[in-house]
């Protein structure tokens, strides 16, 4: 087990030297660094709460950091689902909030260089009037770009443009030395030596703190429009997904939503849903350079929908429409939140013609235990978000439950040859799901690579695989 | 510097025991094995080749070799452009080449999984009558899938597609003590702990010895063409790529080619480039559903081309034209290649805004130096590849001309913020020039990463990074 030094009043009196007015500490602390927006993982108060603003700033924290041996967790906006930017071995946190400068917008070679801090949805301002866009549309749009980043976060159009990942070029990233390193660029391929670059994305700070990221953009879709497919069955639902994916007709995203998931929106949302028909939907998107363009798609998923069981295919392309939908889907994590007392979350991703079979099998897990379950998901990704609620069960009971139902939803996740998350992360919540899933080989791999980027572990530690020097 | 020890009787007894029939030992070794397409870079002799059939006997070698010390050079077809699968360090070459069986096409995932060994040119036929294909299309076909993930190959319709890298789903992999590991599979995206399978690919077998691939497919696009674009001025046709790259026409590739190149290929091919009118061309193509659906991308790039200098813009959209056209852009390599004694090449990427001037420094610093210069590339990426040809230069002259050049190649593209090869990869050909590319903290990092996979250094030593205990 790794030991850290607790932050001293010479430790402060240097932060503060460097960081004036930046630096937290005790009951200064806002009570909101001690989670994220999973409360059931614990409160975990940080030492000290630091806001950088500049590279050189992170740089001298972290050197200092590093020789004082002082337990660093890198943060953004908080929002993340799995404890990763939670201060579980005390220390400091060292925030982004103040690093959100969009650095530049590059049109002619289609990029945009920005502060971490930078959130998802003050992005698109800085983007208006370029007829450029970037395509990453994780549901959290107060999160940060740097976050996503260091999360690999993917969202609802990722079916057709693909998840953070894909749109990350660059990166400037302080190492836990301080020694400041540039990943990639503007530049679009490259064979150039092991990716560094990869390996940090998704990282969630373990491996460097991040303070520049160059995103790849994408010329602006002109037009949008979805279809919204009830079903009366979620087998047929989800069972059209794969020929949905494969008819040609490129889909931005596909979504399936179950009726109880859509009246818990509507509860919280005081809106109606434009359609109570059906038990089931699938919500497909797309995107394109006109209206015309997309009328061949839009038959050809018409009949498709209606030759595999849905009872209707509704249009939406009115703003109004457009906007009762997907406000409905983007509030349903809040919704089954505001629903319950506390909730634990699984984000599992399998392969995506075994969605049907697993999510029967969540059903069935739920109903053996006694909780109720509640999910939605990418379809188009095989991405499944499965919440289980605790609603009125005793402490003890719950305890004994979710850690018995999770066990169970990530076994079956494994039998079916899913992965732990498909964008979510491990933080510390995930850490022993991951190690079931890749198992001890390709754990002490990762603590291998922990070790070559930060010998001491005082990034971010306890998080993901862990350190070398970590019992477990 | 690693010492290796030497292939003895008794090694040779062992692995004649273990691959009947596929273990080459001195002068039974085909001189195909001492070098790739680059025999520039030297001339190396493995002490035996082994050609392997399955991940278990893969396993058993590297175990043995790892206990043994035996240095292990992982080869494809040997189609590589920097010397990544020559035995620089002798031991043994293992090869993938008796691994080449199609093992799965999962048409509801869209997934295939294959032996490393398959030839990219063989591939399609697997996939014929799904309606699926498999978009990365690395020039040189006769090269293996798994050499193509191993490098990160990029290729043609890179522009729309991406490279090998966006298609890599899963793969398994026998690290150097013989463990064998899975690394992603069939679901499309992930946050699971450090990207393990990111790391692999591109990384030239000095990680792990990949077994199995399993690569994304996508609905084949029902009909393609292509927009040739004559200009008079090399300036105007390679300003035009951004504007091209952001009309909103999604092009599939877009290539630049100089008269005198064509001119090349014109003559190695003994047919004629179905335009002569120009000095430089630019080639776009376009993938669609149906010829209508493409007509307004015509129509947009054909008047943006004429606004912007092309004399004339040619549609190529019937089989014989097409070929006509892009059997001349597939021969350039060779078509250099055959007009000159032997060469050295370049395949740096720098940002596409920077293309023209690259470009116009590379013709001077050919000029300076007296020595022949043919470029072409890969326009919509900003990934060039430039050849020095030696033609009839003396020995000691080349020696030190091609150095002189290549040096200042590649400064000129770091000071453009460029890359060292944005598809070709490392070996060990281009080892210093990725070093004064990224600077030593990553090549430490590089090694670490190195270290934690292969503490003996025994995969594909002397490559990329090389290992910790490498002086250089």
């Amino acid at each position: 087990m790794n030991t850290f030094n607790h932050v001293t009043e010479k430790d402060l009196a240097y932060f503060r030297k460097l960081l004036p007015g930046r630096v937290f500490f005790g009951e200064d602390i806002s009570s909101d660094y001690d989670h994220d927006e999973m409360t059931e993982y614990g409160h975990f108060m940080p030492e000290a709460v630091l806001q950088a603003q500049s590279t050189e700033e992170v740089s001298a924290v972290l050197k200092y950091c590093n020789e004082r041996h002082i337990a660093v967790t890198p943060r953004g906006a908080g929002t993340g689902l799995c404890g990763g930017c939670v201060a579980i071995h005390g220390g400091i946190v060292l925030s982004t909030e103040k690093m959100k400068k969009v650095l530049e917008v590059d049109t002619r070679n289609m990029t945009a260089t920005v502060e971490p801090g930078v959130l998802l949805m003050e992005f698109p301002k800085a983007l208006e009037g370029t007829g450029l866009f970037y395509p990453p549309d994780p549901g959290e749009k107060t999160a940060t770009m740097g976050g996503n980043a260091m999360t690999n976060a993917g969202g609802m159009r990722a079916v057709r443009y693909g998840v953070t990942r894909d749109y990350v070029l660059g990166m400037e990233v302080v190492l836990a030395d301080g020694s400041v390193i540039e990943l990639g660029g503007k530049t679009v391929k490259t064979s150039s030596g092991y990716s560094l670059i990869d390996l940090m994305i998704g990282s969630e700070g373990t491996l460097g703190f991040l303070t520049k990221l160059t995103v790849k953009l994408v010329p602006e879709p002109k037009v949008n429009l979805s279809l919204l497919m009830p079903f009366d069955d979620l087998d047929a639902c989800i069972g059209a997904v794969p020929r949905v994916l494969s008819c040609g007709c490129d889909p931005t995203a596909v979504e399936f939503m179950e009726r109880e998931v859509i009246s818990c929106a509507e509860t919280y949302l005081g809106k109606q849903f434009p359609d109570t028909s059906a038990n089931a939907y699938l919500l497909v998107r797309l995107d394109g350079p006109n209206s015309d363009a997309l009328q061949p798609a839009i038959d050809t998923l018409t009949d498709l929908a209606l030759s595999l069981g849905a009872k209707d295919v509704l249009l939406a392309d009115t703003d109004e429409r457009k906007e009762s939908i997907w406000n409905a889907r983007g509030a349903f994590l809040e919704a089954i939140k505001g629903s319950t007392t506390t909730m634990d979350e699984c984000d599992v991703v399998v392969p995506r013609d075994v969605i049907p079979e697993f999510v029967h099998k969540t059903v069935e897990i739920g109903k053996e235990a006694g909780v109720r379950i509640r999910s939605f998901g990418h379809a188009g990704d095989g991405n499944l978000h499965i919440y289980v609620c605790r609603d009125e069960l005793p402490e003890a009971e719950w305890k004994e439950k979710v850690a018995s139902v999770m066990e169970k939803l990530y076994a079956e996740a494994r039998a079916l040859n899913g992965e732990v998350s498909g964008e979510h992360g491990i933080g510390h919540a995930k850490k022993e799901f991951l190690r079931e899933s890749v198992g001890e080989k390709q754990i002490a791999l990762m603590r291998g690579i922990k070790a070559a980027f930060d010998p001491n572990g005082i990034l971010n530690p306890g998080k993901v695989a862990g350190s070398p020097f970590d019992d477990r």
